[in-house]
This record gives C-alpha cells, sequence and structure tokens, in this order.
C-alpha cells in the first residue's frame, strides 16, 4: 500500500479499495477460509450446535496497555461465544475507518486482530471495510460476528441457575476499565497497569465437564454489577456478593478512591464470572487457579431465595444494595 | 422507551441500554433464534453448505426514496449470500448510533429492517449496539453479518466463467446512486426516482438450476464497470459490453449528462450480474424477464480471451476502455 493515510478513494469499490483489503487485511488475515475476491464463503465446522454472537467496538483510545481495538474486537466477539460454552471458530470483521486515518496504525491495528484470532484457532471468513468522511467516525470503528460450535450435551442458560449455587470469578475485576481510562490521560493518571483484554477460551473450557456448572458470562460494558442484576431479573433471585473475597488489584482500588468510581461496575474484558451448583464450586475454583489466567479466581457469593436485588456484603458485615447502572462512568470502554 | 434521543447512557450496559434493546430492536426484531439475554444462541440451519458473509453500512442520507439504511443493510449482506446461490437464513446486527439521534427515526429505520428481513424470511439472530459520543458517528452506521445455506451440488464462481459466455444483468443500473444523490439535495436536482435497493433472492434462485450459470455478483460500490473489472482481473480475460444493450433510465442518464457521471460506476441495490454458458444465456434471460424484479433484463456483453480489459462498444461501433474506479463519483452510497 502506498499511501500513508487513507482516502475516500480508499472506500469507493475501486483499485485503491482493492489495495487497502489486499495489502492490509488480507496480508494479516490470510486463511483457508478468507476469499476476498467472493461475495460469501463456505464454512466448514466441526460437528456441533452452530453457535452466533456479535460485538461492535469503538474504544477510545484505539491503543492502550495491553491491547487495542483489533485484538479486543476478537476477545470480546470469542468470549461471547466461550461463556455460552462454545469453541470460537470463524469471524467475520467490519472496518468503519475515518478519511485520514494512518495507514501505519491500521496496519498494527489489524496484525494484532490477526495474531489474537490464530492464538485461539479462529478464522476471519469475511470482512467489509467503509472508509468515513473526515471529521465523522472517530478514527475506527470495528464489529465482529462470531460463530463456533458446541458440544449439544453442555447446557448453559440463566435458567439453570438455582438458589444455592456459587458465584465464582475468574481474576481481578476493572482492570481494562482503569487501564484504558489512564490509557486517556485526561485525568494526568498513569500507571503501570495492563488491560486484562485476553480470550476466555482456556478458562470457560477448563469448566464444560462439571456437571453443576450453570451459567458463565464475561462481565465487560457495566462490569461485575451488571452481569450480577442481570442474573437477578432474569431469574428472579438475590445475588449475594461477599465484597472482601471479589478480587480487585491495589492500583485499581486506588484510581477508583481518588476519582470516585466503583470497580464494581468497571469492564473487565478477559474475566468469567460462572455461576456453579455448590458441591462443584471448589473444584471450579481448583481449575481456574491451575491456569495463568485464572491463578487470582476466588468463589466471590452466592445465589438466594429473595427479591431480585444485588446484594453487596462488606467487609465488616454491613449490607448494601447495588443499584443497577444508569450513568456511564466511563464511556467508550470496549 | 421514554427517551425522544438517544443520550450516552444508552450504550453504558445498564438500565437504558437494556431500554434501547428492548423497546426497539428486540420489539422489531422478535424471533425464535434471538434471545437478548444470551451471549450467543444457537443456529439451526437446513442442510447443505454453510455460507458467511458480512457488510457495512454508511448511507447518508439515511433516508432515500424506496429505501433506507436499515432495509439497505439486509438487502446488501443477504444479496451477497444470494449471488453466491445461497438461500439467506441469520442475520447479526451491529448498530453504532450516535449520541442525539432520534429515538423516533432508529425506530423507524429499524422496523424497516425487520420487515426487510421478514420478507425474505431471514432472522435477525444477534445484534449489538454501540453509542458514540455526539460530533462522532455520523448518526447511524450499520454493519450485518449473513449466515446461509447452499446446495452442495451448486458451483459458481469466478473459475467457472469461459470464454463465450454471455453477460447478463437483471434490470436497469444506477438507480440507487442516482436516487440517493439527489435525496441529498447537494445538487438542487430532485427526481421521482426510486432506488433499486431489493432483494436479489428470486431473480438469483431462478437461475440456479442451469447447469451453464457460471457465475453473479450484485453490482454495488463502483457499479457494473467494477463487477466487469473484477471479472476480468480474476479470469485474465477480455470483458465485452455492448453500450445499447446495457438498460439505464432516462433520468439516470439525464441526471449524469447534467453533473458528469458516469452510470456505469454507479451503485445498484438490487440488480444481478450474470455470467452464463452462451447456450443458456436466452432462456436465463427469459426466467428473469418473467419476474417482475427482471422485467428490463438484458443480455449486454459476453466474455472474449484476451487481454484483462473492460471494452464498451459504443452504439456508433465504435470502442472504448472502461477504466478501474479511481475517483469516488458519490461517496457513501451504501
Amino acid at each position: 500500500m502506498q499511501d500513508t493515510h487513507i482516502t475516500l478513494a480508499h472506500g469507493n469499490g475501486g483499485r485503491y479499495m482493492r489495495s487497502l483489503i489486499k495489502d492490509i487485511f488480507a496480508k494479516h488475515l490470510s486463511s483457508p477460509s478468507l476469499d476476498i475476491q467472493a461475495d460469501a464463503v463456505t464454512l466448514h465446522p466441526d460437528e456441533g450446535e452452530l453457535m452466533f454472537t456479535t460485538d461492535g467496538f469503538s474504544v477510545k483510545p484505539l491503543e492502550f496497555p495491553g491491547g487495542n481495538i483489533g485484538s479486543l474486537a476478537v476477545h470480546g466477539t470469542t468470549n461471547d461465544l466461550a461463556v455460552a460454552g462454545a469453541i470460537p471458530r470463524y469471524l467475520s470483521l467490519n472496518a468503519f475507518i475515518e478519511e485520514g486515518f494512518e495507514v501505519e496504525t491500521l496496519d498494527r491495528i489489524i496484525a494484532s486482530l490477526a495474531a489474537s484470532a490464530k492464538a485461539i484457532n479462529v478464522e476471519v471468513a469475511a470482512g467489509d471495510t467503509k472508509v468515513l468522511p473526515r471529521g465523522e467516525g472517530g478514527g475506527l470503528y470495528l464489529a465482529t460476528t462470531g460463530v463456533g460450535v458446541r458440544d449439544p450435551n453442555i447446557k448453559l442458560g440463566l435458567k439453570r441457575i438455582k438458589a444455592g449455587d456459587k458465584i465464582l470469578v475468574s481474576g481481578p475485576i476493572g482492570d481494562h476499565g482503569i487501564s484504558v481510562m489512564l490509557a486517556r490521560e485526561q485525568f494526568g493518571l498513569h500507571g503501570e497497569l495492563l488491560s486484562d483484554a485476553a480470550s476466555v477460551l482456556s478458562l470457560t473450557t477448563a469448566l464444560l465437564d462439571l456437571s453443576e456448572l450453570h451459567f458463565m458470562r464475561d462481565p465487560t460494558r457495566g462490569g461485575l454489577a451488571t452481569v450480577a442484576h442481570e442474573i437477578a431479573i432474569a431469574c428472579h433471585k438475590n445475588i449475594v456478593l461477599e465484597q472482601p473475597q471479589i478480587p480487585i488489584r491495589d492500583t485499581v482500588q486506588s484510581v477508583c478512591d481518588i476519582l470516585g468510581y466503583d470497580p464494581m461496575y468497571l469492564a473487565c474484558e478477559g474475566r468469567v464470572v460462572a455461576i456453579i451448583g455448590a458441591d462443584q464450586a471448589d473444584e471450579a475454583l481448583k481449575k481456574w487457579q491451575q491456569l495463568p489466567e485464572g491463578e487470582d479466581a476466588a468463589i466471590i457469593g452466592e445465589i438466594r431465595e429473595g427479591k431480585p436485588f444485588v446484594t453487596l456484603r462488606t467487609e465488616l458485615g454491613g449490607e448494601r444494595i447495588l443499584e443497577e447502572l444508569e450513568d456511564d462512568p466511563l464511556p467508550r470502554i470496549c
């Protein structure tokens, strides 16, 4: 690609667009399935239930400590397949690129996207680019749609959650939210913190043989509190979280204390919340703690009969109701 | 939904986002597959080859005579499956919505999207919304990814194209490009012209039993000239187009004459170009002309051995080489 910056001509269907697609997207994303000359490609998923999900990405800044919008676009969508009990196999990729965007940055981001997909054996099988006029488009937005395959014997879902089930989280919460916020530098704070953005596939597959695994979800936008609310509302149960058990890094807690954020509402991009029958909760915890991604995993609460509230029990034995998120603590986090 | 305009809070993962999704997206798009509480859903495609494609949409204005970004997002992606010989079955939908966007307009667009999907028996099975800060995002961008099923006996592809094959187009070219341009009113021109934006599924399925059907493509961004170039380059053949045979509406030709556009490069969103062995070209033409969408179909040229150029033969017997598109005649057309 000869140009250093994206122009509107890269979006018009002609020679420049072919160069953009060939020299950046196809270069990094080549795979047995991808065919940039085809209108649609054939997928060859393994046997099993076909699973489908999609996610859009508008994170700002586009590159942050521990990740970028490209790796995030792979992890965000494939993690949704993973927590549903599936093995991700294929992705489609939509890129909305603003006129004037630096080609070198785009190349770096798409290379990172490709590496993230390859690391979990996922093929980007279809793609599309649109170029947006300068002043619209915030640099780069991505959307990915994922196709995965699930063993039909795996039954996970909100409906399987029962009173008495334990709530596990695979690692410290809020790392992604705070590291993206620090990368914006708008508060003059800096830190060594890395986003937790990563694939959760090894975490989810580690638990799939547990008969009492009832539900998994990754706490992204809205954080752990929002996942807890979704469960409370969908199951009409009381969610009790034990604050002292919830893993939070000191850096994250400090920044939250300074700026008045509640880490319970901050996005993670590489954590899993699992709901598991009490009998198998310790076994699940052990499985997670044996993985590098799960060494800080913890049992953080349980499901109880009662009103569909989320109750946080504090260190001193007090209780407070966690409200559902209304104000946005941090927009454009994913 | 109580609000009249989208706010950043509609993007934060909490209560407002749930309302946006429930009261607009799920309301219109409810289907057996869609489950707004699930991270991923199970698809149940019919037997056959699984086909996959994706497209992004940034058309301006969002509503134009004959369609809008919602109907376009269905037709654009399902048409790519259709021209590949597949029956579209499922879509995912990504919406990037700008803060301040009018809820009533969003509702109208998503209702139209839902109606377009329903008309061709396609389910929107997964979706995601992101809210972009005011000043970014150009109102609304959509992306859709499609899953379809193809009879494994159907073999279509650029590689099947042979010298001697005839080139058919299913109807007048450029209607979409010109109607979107007129809707912008930037030239002070007005007209009665409607976009051709529509599903091409009945056109493509009508030809699928022809053994000599070699290739189909919908001439969207870059128009008929760009499809011809794609074929010329991929097949290393000379593409000869007979200008007098190419159907173009008088309105489209007049606007092109006034503004200096070439209709060969203007986008269609409901037309098909088919490449068919000479023996079956007349039969294919008849099949199309029997359909309301194909009544103006025509045989417009043929494939020849020779250099990979696109040659346009004019009314008076002259010939000119159609250059590949470089300048964008009309950005944000789809």
